[in-house]
């Protein structure tokens, strides 16, 4: 039985949407920039998904840009915000558990002269208003929080934070990463006071290598990338046809079933939880309830390194990931672990189980069966 | 009869690249970040990729980046050399005739305080070395010329430029947009003292929103989009798995039969070039011969406007471009043009044809015909 449980990670493409990329691919590859038909013809496929996500969102379709990627998205977001408004203020604020697209951007930035503040978070992973509502001054040009954190699945409070900020500094621009949100939970820009929104495609089982990110028409900021002005000038570049098509089909089809498929996954990670919380010395990380993501569970399995367990389930076909696998191998302990207090000795014990639409009933039995039985096992090949 | 003659705004996709796309995103669809088996499957696919076109280019393959086209090559390219260098010299050097994603880029390095020279060209499109040799000073760090003029298929003198610049100053990066010339031409970067190179998938059959820049491992760059550090930092971001092995598939049939397939295009090229020849007051841009590409013919047809032949040709299912089709729709005069000379009056009666290893010799002979039809018949509708 092969178990994929890596969805945070990346997500298989659903079929059709494979299928009307390669439609496109094939024949009506247009260049959008083109006069004739076959340009007329891309121009619509972009117009199109333009729309799709601009109505899911319920903000103008002039406020969606297309991107490489979630990571690109955050780029644009943080640097063009801060090259557009430093002469406003040199202070931004994020949070100590964001995703590295955003903490290293942020790094960057600080490198050139800006000054940046990490919120803490709590146990479960979330801010505490109290902070951002401190943090924030005159000079803060921009707030940047996670949606839904990728390791432990904890939703910050958007919407509070959002109506927090405004109030405290309207100037202020707030971007919000949903890379693990979109697809998984409404959310609604103007409502919540959201300034820029990213998303990425890969991981609501569209293709790599594509992304938005939502740019409220009344905030000033710059591009990243220069060239044939596309996309009124926010980024340069012949448009992702097959690529843009394929996400807007890809959150369409998300966002068709959205409470029952939501609803059917909260029930698979309960029943998860129920199951392996029976395994002695095993935690989970973060919150519960619906203050968390239904995809996102984390495992903290005391007495076995992340990296034996996954390699132990992956012999038994079950795919996991150790860290937030975003981050290219590298095995540095987690900064959100650390920043919601896992103790040091659990830090390389921790695992991330993340399902997605196809997840069965089934695989979950499966899984908490496999855990139950190699757990007791590893454990006894631990060094004491 | 449908004849698509605007291979340098886009390609169709070959069909077994498209298929291999498909492939990977629905069954091999893993993170190549991800430490399981998924993961590892996904990261061949990375390798191979490098391996192939590291091979073509003759190069290693740790220097090949891959980015989300052609416009992040070159973005990468001049601003991050520019960041890392701007402490050895502010001074750029660049030609008239580049793509806006080279040209609107030096303008962005202009407005934060870098000097750039934009080297005029003869009546070809070609730089003259003279210019070249005079330009470069103790101050410059980057020199930028296109390989493959996308408006007029001129080829720049790319290896007496390489071995020009190293002379006159060895620390200066030589970087080369590749965009037209890659895949139609061998293009060796070591030999011709190239130490970056972009590169554009969907101008060789490939997907869009996917290329790559290969970097001289001994040149100092920084990287412009930052995050999970994939691609050794240079460029962070969940790799395009299905677009990357995509691109090396593509090149790979490209450099399979190369001097075949091209021999065939500059075949059908003059044959096109004699045939339009015959229409009185018709002028073919640029340079013929080896010294231009085989699969781009700019012509001036005096006394019709380039939208009105391109629709007039759209009318018979032929499908080529007013201007450079990378600019967005913005019917500018091309500043390629300008710089090679052609009169005001003919800016904007000048088409491009661009040819493709799909393009027929019946295509071609339709081609000829139509035009030889329909230009002395938009001609009488020409105010005097």
């Amino acid at each position: 039985m092969e178990v994929y449980l890596d969805n945070s990670a990346t997500t298989r493409c659903f079929d059709e949407v494979a299928q009307l990329m390669m439609k496109i691919s094939c024949e009506d590859y247009g260049n959008p920039s083109s006069m004739h038909h076959k340009g007329v013809e891309a121009e619509r496929y972009l117009r199109y998904a333009r729309e799709t996500l601009a109505k899911i969102l319920k903000v103008n379709e002039k406020e969606i840009f297309f991107t490489s990627g979630g990571t690109e998205s955050d780029n644009i977001a943080i640097v063009g915000t801060a090259m557009a408004n430093h002469r406003t203020g040199r202070h931004l604020i994020t949070t100590q558990i964001e995703h590295p697209a955003v903490i290293q951007t942020m790094k960057y930035l600080e490198a050139q002269g800006f000054r940046v503040t990490y919120l803490p978070v709590d146990k479960q992973g979330r801010i505490r208003l109290e902070d951002l509502q401190e943090a924030i001054c005159k000079e803060t040009i921009l707030v940047s929080i996670m949606h839904t954190n990728n390791e432990i699945g904890t939703i910050e409070p958007i919407e509070e934070a959002g109506e927090l900020i405004k109030r405290t500094n309207p100037a202020t621009v707030f971007h919000v990463d949903a890379v693990q949100g979109f697809g998984k939970f409404r959310i609604y820009p103007s409502r919540m006071n959201i300034d820029l929104l990213s998303v990425s495609a890969h991981k609501i089982h569209g293709p790599k290598g594509v992304g938005f990110l939502y740019i409220n028409d009344k905030i000033k900021i710059n591009p990243i990338i220069y060239g044939g002005g596309q996309q009124k000038g926010m980024r340069s570049g012949t448009e992702n046809v097959a690529g843009i098509a394929a996400l807007a089909r890809a959150a369409e089809i998300m966002y068709s079933n959205l409470d029952a498929d939501m609803n059917r996954l909260y029930e698979l990670r309960d029943m998860f939880i129920q199951g392996v919380s029976q395994i002695d010395n095993v935690k989970v990380n973060g919150c519960m309830g619906n203050e968390s993501a239904a995809h996102i569970v984390s495992l903290s399995v005391s007495g076995v390194r992340s990296e034996v367990l996954l390699h132990a389930l992956e012999d038994r076909g079950i795919y996991v990931s150790a860290g937030s696998a975003c981050s290219s191998n590298k095995p540095q302990p987690s900064a959100t672990l650390k920043a919601i207090g896992v103790e040091k000795d659990l830090l390389h014990s921790t695992i991330r189980f993340s399902f997605s639409v196809f997840t069965t009933e089934e695989e979950i039995r499966y899984t908490i069966q496999t855990l139950r039985e190699i757990i007791p096992e590893l454990r006894k090949y631990t060094r004491h």
